[in-house]
């Protein structure tokens, strides 16, 4: 990747003289912002911009490291060609016309990724707006030069951006309007060879960089994403796009991606400790606020000490951290002297602490309230963290953003600022609190938010190794015919035949046996005991219930013998049945395991029972996961109270369910040729989870980045 | 209210010459912006700024309108009787240091309200930052004379503020940043006589205020609150401070204030048609969009098409609009075939419409692809509303604003745009905007906020006028023995009593009978039959499962002749043993009632169950109320569809329900001795729904504002 974020000489195709094509941009921009040499290839000028121009790439004498076609796509492949020809080491593709388009733009992209593969040299785009290095400040890109150049500022946060609108216009908005600098900002366009999970793995790397924000409508190698951002401490945020139906729709047409499943998606990146923004410039605030703090990996709620002018914002600010999980910090008695010395007599120091009285009282002296107040609760030992409010432009309230910002570097705790004020002099102190290395913002809830992902209970697991092998199924107690289906059977199995094969990888089902023939009964029963249960198995049929082909609650032998012949009847005579103690309490859960194309084998744990259908309460993760991961999965529920004695039941002892969620993913990963697991319910009491319906899925691979 | 919002001449009491405190910014203020007579009020000087000052207000020759005061808490009343000898007509106490500080303040403020009943005058505060007028350009405050005067724009929007803050700093905000105008800005500080009924009232009537936005901490009388709104057509966004435990505990300390129940709150307010706001600007931001836009009361779903520079915005839009219950419209053929012919060959029309294709299509015409874009799709039947992203300070895309009202207006449907640029263009098109009544917004998700507000399914009911009265006890059902328990009796019922009173309003019981005496038993089980439920009936106990008095499943009766005898036991024999049809199946709800201090007698409708203590679905509603307000109520579930024939169960007539509500509310009115109700669970069934267990809980008078 250095040749395109670090290149000696740039070779630029389709460059054309000032229009308002991109041809020119691209050259443009270069000119004023790179120092290497420069080839503009066109064999229709002598020169453009004064920069001798060359008809082909051969032409040029020296080395060139990067290439960049901005020509249309049909004449994309010759210039590939040229580009192998001259040992060029990195081509950046940004004109559209690929995939994107029609058939022919299909085949055309198709075109690059074959010759990717043939050449091994590698390829930025097509149809993406490139680079743009905050640092170094390279503009590789067809962006308007007379917008981007002019505001272009350094800063700690990189993006890397499937779309080319979030590298330009909305760069710029950030960039001018003093929210932030940048390291990196990479468009990556439509992704034929080079993706998300190179530029992180580079910018991951990369000194310049203190976090990084992703949008994204796909993830090309999931499980690479994921093993990038979990073994590394620097913050990666994603901002996921296509999460409604609607929005998927949209994905298609769009960047000719796959939005995938965002369930899965959002599993998977809670799992390797990544951040999740909604909107475009929450993602900014959030890369912002990682670069310059580091998040606290606590689980206890971040202590936030709230210093403001008004008690009105102090109250909406407590109603935000209690929403967002965070709690205002209850100041020390010894903080709260210190505090009150500044105040008039009647005026009692509460959390929050509102200064309008000490300013008030203070008014004409030279006394900096606000610092002082500042210092008194840094210096607290309850104190995690300081929000501020303040107003900018107003005599009586002091703004020294200077002192703040050392304020909160010598007691090493994040301050964040949320500032009214007048138009321009709130722009200006934005700008003088990014230069500062202070956070500002315009919205009180976004200053909150902020402050939340600092202090996120869930941070990043260490890596799981996969510690012990999983084995393979021929090793397990498969028998031979079990091997047999899980090498042939195509579709769902019976329920039967899916638990066996469960029970090969550790879980444990429900009291049970099949018979054929009711004369085997008497034996079973006398092994179970009443109350029984029985279901008609047969061939091919999933939804038992609908098919009427469940009976509960069989209290004897003769209610026993009665439910035998009247399942045998409606399966005509084509099928057994299967004869299962009936459990009763516990607390019922759904687990399964699915291949998602993106993110490869994840199991899932669910609310069961009635809840499943009213809260839709699941939480996936990647397979395979160890004890650790699964409890951390377990803990992401909306509401894993149910697992804590609820309602008088019996507390669930969380690691047998995590056990349950391990042996399930090693399943996944012990039979690729299983596709989806569905155990609903699992009925969990105190230290046992056994599985009371289950069905297998096989079939072919469908997965194109199934890793393991 | 009149003397307040225009006044002919103000008399200001604690005026100053220059210096820092506010005596001397209240009296620059209207010298600088009030063109009636300005008469000063003190002793010490002879003349302030020029205008001649008066030693007592009995100096001054001609009528006072409005008497301002600015002066230290100690000295206010008798600065009143002043008022009150010269004939004022309203007073406007804008000095701190009443109920906010300590108990002398709150001695202060108890001889204000005691004027008020004294001489009928009305005061406005203390401890406030009086009124500001957009219109007539007033500014009857001590704000600071350098900053708001110089800003202050008409508009629209009025506010009703409990915070100093949020009449000052925060509008100057506003303000400066070109997001809109105001009508009123209305400070009502501790609200001793004046609150926010009062002039809500006002503004409702005023023809220049298009909508009202509030930040209240408390209603001081919420009945007539929720009124007012409920009978006008005039949009109300209410921002209520104090939600969280946290919050409410600032609340008290800040503006001397009771925060109460928020879920109470925000049912009352759902209720009468109010919208919520939860942050500062975004008050604004729903505010300014309903004062431009009358919201659509429908019950489907707004139908928003979608116009972008950017696939990736169009995405998150997607996500967005799915989230806050809106739909990207689908455009129909002929807006399709219509836009085709802006785009390149290979670009199909999607939704939404990404039109970059186009302006890259067209780039160096005049066409003007956004106006095109926008009126093909304003013409489409079914788009109920346009959201544009646009970019302002980019060559190639036209910032037609001119164009965008006048499309918006001619078709009466709203178009909302989400603009980036460069700091000083979107600045500028921001107030180009505000001026043509075009909606701008710098965040997405804000912009898809405010359409979903627009659109949202429940608008306000008709006014329900209780049209049966509600029959007075002792003219129901009641026996005398009930009747002398609901006159004299305190603290919670038992469970048979408190089924007796409810079943008196037609609210029905599951089929049960109490027994002191054994032998009484062969009676009551031949008519219920098996299985039954004992519950021991012990004075003052309520939680009868945890004292072991509640034994289930008794099947015959030997089993029930054992319970008897135990539970007779546990408790000494001091009790009797209440019997029940053991009733299986169906929904399990909580319903009860409660008075609240702001807003009355309320009845509530949760989720029961198992679920009840996951998703602590419960709304508040208050009481009386019809059958419509009470399919409302709960039509406002989070998961109203557990009535719907959820998973398989008999769907619950709703209609049974709302009169469960009706009833319930009818109780409350007509026991106004009773506190609380708690049917816990109510068991519902096709058409039935059944009391199971109840508690009533009966006592004197806690609330201030009763008003039925």
């Amino acid at each position: 990747m250095h040749y395109f974020f670090n290149p000696q000489s740039i070779a630029v195709f389709g460059a054309t003289p000032k229009t308002f094509k991109g041809g020119y941009a691209i050259l443009r921009n270069l000119i004023s912002t790179f120092q290497g040499r420069i080839y503009p290839v066109n064999p229709q000028h002598a020169s453009i911009e004064g920069i001798p121009c060359f008809p082909a790439l051969a032409d040029i004498e020296g080395p060139v490291d990067l290439v960049i076609l901005f020509i249309a796509a049909r004449m994309v492949p010759e210039a590939l060609e040229q580009c192998a020809a001259k040992g060029v080491r990195g081509i950046m593709i940004e004109s559209g016309g690929f995939a994107e388009t029609d058939d022919e733009g299909r085949a055309l992209q198709r075109a690059i990724s074959e010759f990717v593969r043939r050449t091994g040299i590698r390829v930025w785009g097509p149809n993406c707006m490139g680079l743009v290095d905050g640092i170094r400040g390279h503009i590789f890109s067809f962006t308007d030069p007379k917008v981007l150049p002019s505001c272009l500022l350094p800063g700690p946060v990189s993006l890397i951006v499937q779309s080319g609108m979030l590298s330009a216009g909305f760069v710029v908005d950030i960039l001018s309007h003093g929210i932030t600098g940048f390291s990196k900002i990479c468009s990556i366009g439509n992704k034929a060879d080079i993706h998300e999970s190179d530029v992180l793995a580079h910018l991951l790397e990369d000194p310049d960089t203190r976090s990084v924000g992703l949008y994204l409508e796909s993830f090309i190698d999931g499980r690479r994403f994921l093993d990038l951002c979990r073994n590394s401490d620097k913050p990666v945020v994603v901002l996921k796009g296509g999460k409604s139906e609607t929005g998927a729709q949209a994905a298609i047409s769009h960047t000719a991606s796959l939005a995938g499943n965002y369930r899965v998606a959002a599993g998977a990146l809670a799992h390797a400790g990544v951040y999740e923004a909604q909107d475009f410039k929450q993602l900014v605030d959030f890369c912002r606020t990682l670069a310059l703090h580091p998040p606290r990996r606590s689980r206890s709620r971040g202590r936030i000490a709230v210093i403001t002018f008004s008690g009105a914002s102090g109250i909406v600010s407590s109603d935000f951290m209690e929403e967002q999980g965070l709690s205002v910090a209850e100041l020390s008695e010894a903080t709260k002297i210190r505090l009150g010395r500044l105040f008039p007599q009647w005026m009692p120091v509460a959390d929050p602490v509102d200064i309008w009285p000490a300013i008030e009282q203070h008014s004409g002296t030279d006394l900096d309230i606000y610092s002082l107040a500042l210092e008194a609760v840094l210096d607290d030992p309850g104190v995690d963290a300081v929000l501020v409010h303040s107003f900018s432009g107003y005599t009586r309230i002091r703004l020294n953003l200077e002192e703040m910002s050392r304020q909160s570097r010598a007691s090493g705790k994040p301050v964040l600022l949320w500032l009214l004020g007048r138009h321009e002099e709130v722009f200006q102190a934005r700008k003088s609190a990014r230069d500062l290395g202070l956070l500002v913002f315009q919205e009180l809830h976004r200053a909150v938010e902020c402050l939340s992902i600092l202090f996120q209970p869930s941070g990043k697991l260490p890596r799981f190794e996969g510690a012990q092998p999983v084995p393979a199924p021929s090793s397990t107690g498969l028998s031979a015919d079990l091997s047999r289906v899980l090498e042939d059977a195509e579709g769902p199995q019976d329920e039967w035949t899916s638990k066996r094969i469960l029970q090969a990888f550790g879980i444990p089902s429900v009291e049970e046996a099949v018979i054929e023939d009711f004369s085997r009964f008497e034996g079973v029963a006398a092994r179970m005991g009443f109350p029984l249960v029985m279901k008609g198995l047969q061939p091919g049929v999933v939804h038992k219930t609908e098919h009427g082909l469940i009976v509960l609650n069989i209290r004897n032998p003769q209610e026993a013998g009665e439910s035998f012949e009247r399942l045998m009847e409606r399966m005509n005579g084509n099928g057994s049945v299967l004869l299962q103690k009936q459990v009763q309490g516990g607390v019922e859960l759904i687990l399964g395991a699915i291949r998602d194309p993106q993110f490869g084998p994840c199991v899932m744990i669910g609310v069961g029972g009635v809840l499943a259908h009213l809260v839709a309460d699941t939480v996936f993760a990647p397979a395979p996961l160890g004890r650790e991961e699964a409890l951390d999965a377990i803990g992401r529920l909306r509401t894993p109270q149910i697992l804590d004695g609820f309602r008088g039941s019996e507390p669930v002892d969380r690691n047998v369910i995590a056990a349950f969620l391990v042996n399930l993913g090693n399943v996944m990963i012990g039979c690729p040729r299983i596709r989806e697991i569905d155990i609903n319910p699992v009925l969990a009491t105190g230290n046992s989870a056994v599985a009371v319906d289950a069905t297998v899925v096989l079939g072919g691979p469908i997965s194109r980045t199934d890793h393991r």
